[in-house]
């Protein structure tokens, strides 16, 4: 077999993540790699912490980047919040959801499985009757922008319930974070994680996290060992706490963790507030855009995500046709449908970086050349 | 507080890893970046395969990098082959069989310690009378080099008695592909783990992983679920297995993969032979520096690491004083003991990028700089 240097093509990312990443995060992540014990790396670790507290709205000291994908931080906050026996309820209105359930099965704790509709919102009335209904229950686990439909969940309102009924909220704000308003602090979220590649336009293989003062003492007052050494806080925070020495726990992916610096960054020089603003104003440009091309959006207004549109394949169109065409004669990546949207839904993602009047256009104008 | 962009040092990265990277490796990092689902990532997958079953010597299909650090690598090989109540015979000589004992643990199995003292070598003798006491154990896990210590573990007789006694193997390899021989498929290794920081001079957040035909059997076999969702090989599979359609399971982490692919292909185009012939002569060059200067070597010459080399710190010398004088002034990093060696040894990486006549020199004339 041959091999030689790959050279990707130059793509436009309008999928479901990983979104568009700035040169200026591209330029961070080939920096040269410091050791993960280099005094001078640790500062940069702090200012990450910092960052990421900004963009999480929170003051949760143990708030860090784990070394691994969005599903490993899902993993990270089911594995140090979960012992065996431990009822869980989980919101499932999606593919992500689902993978909530499993993770807490795989912990040995119970679910309790609150179902909505695929392309609806998470009820509330459900929520509160099931949480009602047991008292028993330590944690209500919801996602808050559904990536696998298009759906915002009621985060707040959901942290309210979970308060009500002195649970501990678990959110997935993987496609969320730098999105849409993420309020760890002010809704009261106890356990939260993210992902690198969505919103935040860095490169995939990150996942932030923040646990609240209340999440860290559950974990701390565990009665068995977390059973994942790798994601055990308890231990993480030993690398990761705050000031003075650091001990070795794993070695940290030193060149993501420059990309992830950089993409906070640029999230901070824009201003929270200006980045939901820019996705919100992308969202009814694209829209307008698709409804003049006759095409139809698969989620309710009242709670549709603006960086992930879920838009339905018309009849007679070919969902697989269409998307390698536009890959392969305009570069452009939008999403299929995942679950039980396969085939019915493209998802087209304005995230971060990605989510600029240019791709938009981009986008209307390929997808009007395929499909019509 | 303010923020601004990261520029890092350029340091000389000569302690236990990360390595120094290759400015090859770094470009390809910072190219574009893909979907995770793109067709022509995909292409670059099976090549990363290909070129990874040739580093380990094995024609093994379950062959592939952990989307984390050498330590999750570690966790996906404990996961998906221990079941609650397996007993596994792990090798202790170091920190990282200690780690190995954890993992055990952890998946609820029973670890039949066999301990060996720090910079010995693991005493094949106690390993056959473990083995042959208890035919219950299922599993022998060992590190092939340990990075605390700087000990060559006898790899292929080990593997000889985990069949003489029809136990899996499983293997830490994390610094010894790429700098020493390892060959998976002529020592009948089931299952083993590496890390893309050490020899392989990729960054760091990457762990190659390989399954025998009989590991996968027993995975597929278990009656207990994987613990870990993100880690759990059956599931993974669906996205890394050979040919067709791969089907999402968690997002990768492109970037980096392109990175790994370069540093594999750098290790291809070398020539695996020649790599270790390269460590090997970098190490008689340090060696014969160190000695000029008065300071000894920990472990002894027959069963050394040349990748990683153990110095013992004269009497009367401040070891994080050198440590950071080596930083300060010469922009080199060396390690510190770990564990039982803390304060006591220095640890020098002589790890694939890394190990080239230039930084010897300047290794060995900075540290006599220092200590005179």
């Amino acid at each position: 077999m041959q091999y030689s240097t790959f050279i990707p093509e130059q793509r436009t990312l309008m999928g479901p993540g990983p979104s568009d990443v700035s040169p200026r995060v591209l330029n961070a992540l080939a920096r040269s790699t410091l050791g993960h014990l280099d005094p001078s790396f640790i500062g940069l670790m702090d200012e990450i912490k910092a960052l990421l507290q900004y963009a999480f709205k929170t003051q949760n000291a143990l708030t860090m980047p784990v070394s691994a994908p969005g599903s490993a931080g899902m993993e990270a906050c089911f594995a140090n919040l979960v012992e065996p026996g431990d009822k869980v309820a989980v919101c499932v209105n999606g593919v992500f959801g689902k993978r909530m359930v499993e993770n807490v099965v795989r912990c040995g704790g119970e679910a309790v499985v609150i179902e909505d509709d695929w392309g609806q919102q998470t009820d509330l009335d459900k929520v509160d009757a099931a949480l009602s209904a047991d008292p028993a229950i330590k944690i209500l686990a919801f996602v808050h922008a559904e990536t696998s439909t298009g759906v915002r969940n009621d985060a707040q309102a959901l942290c309210q319930l979970a308060k009500k009924y002195k649970c501990l909220s678990l959110v997935d704000a993987v496609t969320s974070l730098g999105g849409i308003e993420v309020d760890v602090d002010g809704w009261g979220i106890d356990a939260i994680y993210s992902g690198s590649q969505k919103c935040l336009s860095c490169v995939p293989g990150l996942s932030p996290v923040s646990f609240s003062p209340k999440a860290v003492e559950v974990i701390q007052a565990r009665t068995h060992p977390v059973q994942s050494w790798f994601l055990d806080m308890n231990l993480i925070v030993g690398y990761w706490g705050k000031g003075g020495k650091r001990a070795y726990h794993h070695t940290a992916p030193v060149n993501s963790l420059y990309a992830l610096h950089e993409s906070l960054l640029m999230l901070h020089e824009e201003g929270l507030e200006n980045a939901w603003q820019r996705h919100a104003d992308g969202h009814r440009q694209l829209a307008q855009g698709l409804s003049s091309l006759g095409l139809d959006m698969a989620v309710d207004e009242a709670f549709r995500l603006p960086q992930l549109n879920v838009v339905r394949i018309p009849d007679g169109v070919d969902d697989a046709d269409v998307r390698g065409r536009l890959l392969n004669e305009f570069n452009l990546e939008i999403g299929a449908g995942l679950g039980e949207f396969a085939g019915n839904v493209w998802r087209i993602g304005l995230m971060g970086h990605a989510c600029k009047a240019r791709n938009i256009d981009h986008c209307v104008a390929s997808l009007g050349k395929v499909i019509n």
